[in-house]
């Protein structure tokens, strides 16, 4: 590459939540550095870890974005989001539990966790195999059920009834008098589907790490209630594995979301890190071909990052094809520089000078711009 | 210059006021930079304005540091440092206003600005004479007086008199009842000096753009006697430089450190900017040649930066020389960055997120280490 030619920059941050989402992140690094390279190629690839904002991500590059009603975790019916993306191979639908089940559905979180349901994904799932879908990408982040997604089961034909063949209600306070499952009526199509989860959890359904200890009480599970509740997931999910004649709830990732993870494993759904699903999706690679250089980012980076986050996931494709990538975070936690720094060709962070946490969101947009832009002055002067 | 080469860096910053010395910041830069490069020849180059810290920057190159006993601007004795630089083609002083009649003297500002004086600054310059110093540099940043620069003189044999030919205190007070002034006891060595004035201050001596009216308030001069004092002031000037045979009072410069600058200017002293003659004191030229790369920085960096500040004249230096120059100062201030980045490859600030000013300067070593650390990173990526 001669520095005479305009660089090709692939920009591939992950959101910084709370402030700017990545294709918000991906035009604020691209007028930064048209202020330098006004020919630059610039690949806007905005990233996502299966989390909020998956879709959005997705949908940057490609497929259509469509919305349909389902039941929220509350009961409630709402407006949900998703994506259809046909790569020539067939449609894969791209689900959001977010969207559905989301902790910042307010509708959802004033009924108890104990009342809530992921019932809305057992509908979205069917409607989607009606329209003859057989290809899912699940993200699972940001839920705020708690039910080891029996409501799902149940939406998709899994019989749950109590000791008199009743049908108990599919959330935490219905499966406290569960005591038999049936699956006979599970919809079958679902053994023809390849479903994929996307989420980094790995924790399994029950237990000191499972679902209710770890990710309840950010529900409002009380402290108070964890034992039994753990305890009824642990019994409905020994019902339903049986029904279904597949073990999965000491699976890692069966803990995800409350226990979707469990439900959507036991119909045959595998785990992808949600970062290289989303990478696959946007056509990461074939951005990276023949780029010079790729910036990443989100909206703070510290060790966590290097357990597979969006960030590194990008960095890792980069470094495959020889691109060298540069980090630009809102914050860089000083103490995983160190290693940050074996990943990344510099590590920088948005502020100007001191500056507070509001100061640093509600300016996001200039300073991500004036960042990048400072970045590539530095770079350019490096290549002499 | 291939890139397999180690590189060679100069560093060339500015003080952070309140913060670290500029030696502080090199050290600090350089040890972020062998961290990329373990070889890399760091050639640091403390830079200064003029100002506090000027004798440390001159200093860290070579020459001596001394110290004398004067009088501070409150009358009391001080030890106060110099410098002594022989470069092979004689001595030079190097003076500091701020060790003598520093506005960081305690025992000076507990005296009212009205009673101050720099006598102590004469009293210097006259043991320099008498030890054979004939080239003198003299920064004048920092000052707590606004004496016109009548107790230096008087110091160095310059007659101020009442109208019954006793002499006044020269200090504002005292000038109130000066009728009369003769330079026949001026000190003639003076005459065979060369006398530099280190300061980027322009203001006339008095009027609405001289000192005491511009930078009397921060020295502890009352609203209400600004108009009384630049009138004394004008009256003893007249009376100084009838005595002289010279007229300076309107010159640039002359409103400098309350007045000093007028009375170097009388004695023939003449003007540059500080870090000017800094860059020339240690060496800068000398050092960026064959250099691959400079960073310079300050405390906070604005559109004053482009007023001659000393990371301007380093990056003008470097620039002259085909070495690009990097910016890497306590804070930088957003709305200057466009004319910045004229003359700076990439300017960077020091924090890693979030971060309130105490912390930035709590943590200023270690954060310019790894700032510093980071750019050459990116540096080292756009080589290839």
């Amino acid at each position: 590459m001669q520095a005479s030619l305009p660089p090709i920059v692939v920009v591939a941050p992950d959101s910084f939540k709370g402030s700017l989402s990545a294709p918000e992140i991906c035009a604020a690094i691209a007028r930064g550095l048209r202020r330098v390279w006004p020919e630059a190629e610039i690949r806007a690839c905005p990233m996502a870890d299966g989390g909020e904002g998956t879709l959005d991500a997705v949908l940057t590059r490609g497929g259509e974005r469509r919305t349909r009603e389902v039941t929220g975790a509350g009961g409630r019916k709402r407006t949900a989001a998703y994506g259809v993306v046909d790569d020539g191979q067939g449609v894969t639908a791209i689900v959001e539990a977010a969207e559905i089940v989301g902790i910042t559905d307010r509708d959802g979180v004033a009924v108890d966790v104990a009342a809530r349901s992921t019932t809305g994904m057992g509908q979205m799932i069917r409607a989607l195999l009606d329209a003859g879908v057989r290809r899912f990408m699940i993200g699972v982040g940001g839920s705020s059920t708690n039910d080891g997604g029996a409501g799902m089961l149940a939406a998709l034909g899994l019989a749950i009834v109590d000791d008199a063949g009743r049908a108990v209600a599919p959330t935490p306070q219905g499966l406290a008098s569960a005591a038999h499952a049936d699956a006979s009526g599970l919809d079958r199509r679902l053994g023809e589907s390849a479903i994929t989860i996307m989420s980094d959890v790995n924790n399994p359904l029950c237990g000191e790490r499972g679902a209710t200890a770890v990710f309840g009480p950010q529900k409002g599970v009380r402290p108070d209630d964890i034992a039994a509740l753990d305890a009824t997931l642990s019994r409905y999910a020994v019902l339903a594995e049986r029904a279904v004649g597949s073990h999965v709830a000491e699976r890692p990732g069966a803990g995800a979301a409350g226990g979707l993870g469990f439900a959507l494993q036991l119909v045959g759904a595998s785990f992808r890190s949600g970062a290289e699903v989303v990478a696959d999706l946007i056509g990461l690679d074939a951005a990276l071909d023949g780029a010079t250089w790729a910036f990443s980012g989100e909206g703070r980076s510290d060790r966590q990052t290097l357990l597979r986050k969006a960030p590194f996931v990008v960095a890792e494709r980069a470094r495959a094809v020889g691109v060298p990538i540069t980090l630009l975070s809102g914050a860089v936690d000083t103490a995983a520089l160190p290693e940050l720094s074996k990943v990344f060709s510099g590590c920088f962070a948005l502020p100007s000078g001191p500056m507070s946490l509001e100061d640093c969101i509600a300016h996001a947009d200039a300073l991500l711009a004036d960042r990048a832009e400072q970045i590539a002055r530095a770079w350019n002067a490096a290549r002499g």
